[in-house]
């Protein structure tokens, strides 16, 4: 499978919007992969498939979580906008067979962050906050790190995440916090 | 012991300044145990020993989280200003003979919080946050709503400590972020 395969793989699924969401990722996510030495076919798919069930009916997206044994269960517990990726990663896996740990990774964290991301997980996680049709506030900040270091505009976009979380009054997964400090931890030693 | 007992045992481990503090914990957490029908006797002796080790050798404190089974040994990861509540606690019990588990968890737990606090280290937690001495941004907020919700005012003030602590790129201690989850998740439902 190219990327070219995956994204009509990808495109029934998808409103309008967010297919050309995900062809920005795909190519931001090109782009941190060049400078970072990421590999380029591995960024592709992850890019191209991380939304893959964004738009899945809840209630699916609810028994895989309830079903799959490595999936956490108090996903569930939190805002059903955090179902998508981890549900994603399983669906890519059975679906089109793809098998690639990293890739899967990728998918499954994009939303969340997590602590010790691998450098695909980090490409995708910030490609997917970055793109150029991204405006929440503080997003040029992080876009303009985004090239110097991968790991700081990663914590700038989890500190960014969970102000906007809280100021909206919402729960936070823990994943997201242990992202922010495992990044935080790395930056100040 | 009394509380005058208390607060003469606990005075030659504190500055003059944080002693003064204290007495305006002890005073505005009897204030609140008042309204939400907290034990006063409690409250005293809890309020009146909750920075007993703030000003503990460090070195000493490390070995009682080292040693002490029941406390958890990532405290060490974090910031040392966390550990004076978890070491006051132990102190206490080992000091003064009190066995009182309500007591022992609210200086425990009066920096971070936790998720299932109860009412003690909730009034606990909350005094040490308004007392009239502090003038942290957004106290004033927090400090009206204690009268009327204890709750929300316990998340208004993690709230803002974690949006404080990020501000200044610094680590968000695991219980501090589950209390705002747990008390985000009770104003919600």
């Amino acid at each position: 499978m190219d990327l070219n395969d995956a994204l009509e793989q990808v495109r029934p699924y998808l409103k309008q919007e967010r297919f050309d969401h995900t062809k920005r990722v795909v190519d931001t996510a090109v782009k941190l992969a060049q400078i970072y030495k990421a590999d380029q076919y591995q960024t592709e798919i992850a890019a191209a498939f991380h939304d893959l069930a964004k738009y899945w009916p809840k209630e699916e997206m609810k028994q895989i979580i309830q079903t799959v044994s490595y999936l956490p269960k108090d996903l569930l517990d939190y805002h059903h906008e955090l179902w998508h990726g981890p549900a994603g990663a399983y669906l890519v896996k059975q679906k089109y067979g793809i098998e690639d740990q990293e890739i899967l990774d990728a998918i499954r964290y994009h939303t969340t962050g997590r602590a010790h991301m691998g450098k695909l997980e980090k490409i995708v996680f910030l490609a997917d906050y970055i793109e150029p049709g991204r405006s929440f506030p503080g997003v040029h900040e992080v876009r303009e790190m985004a090239w110097k270091d991968l790991d700081e505009a990663c914590q700038m976009s989890l500190h960014n995440t969970i102000e906007f979380l809280m100021s909206k009054g919402a729960t936070i997964y823990p994943d997201t916090f242990y992202a922010y400090n495992h990044f935080t931890k790395i930056l100040s030693s």
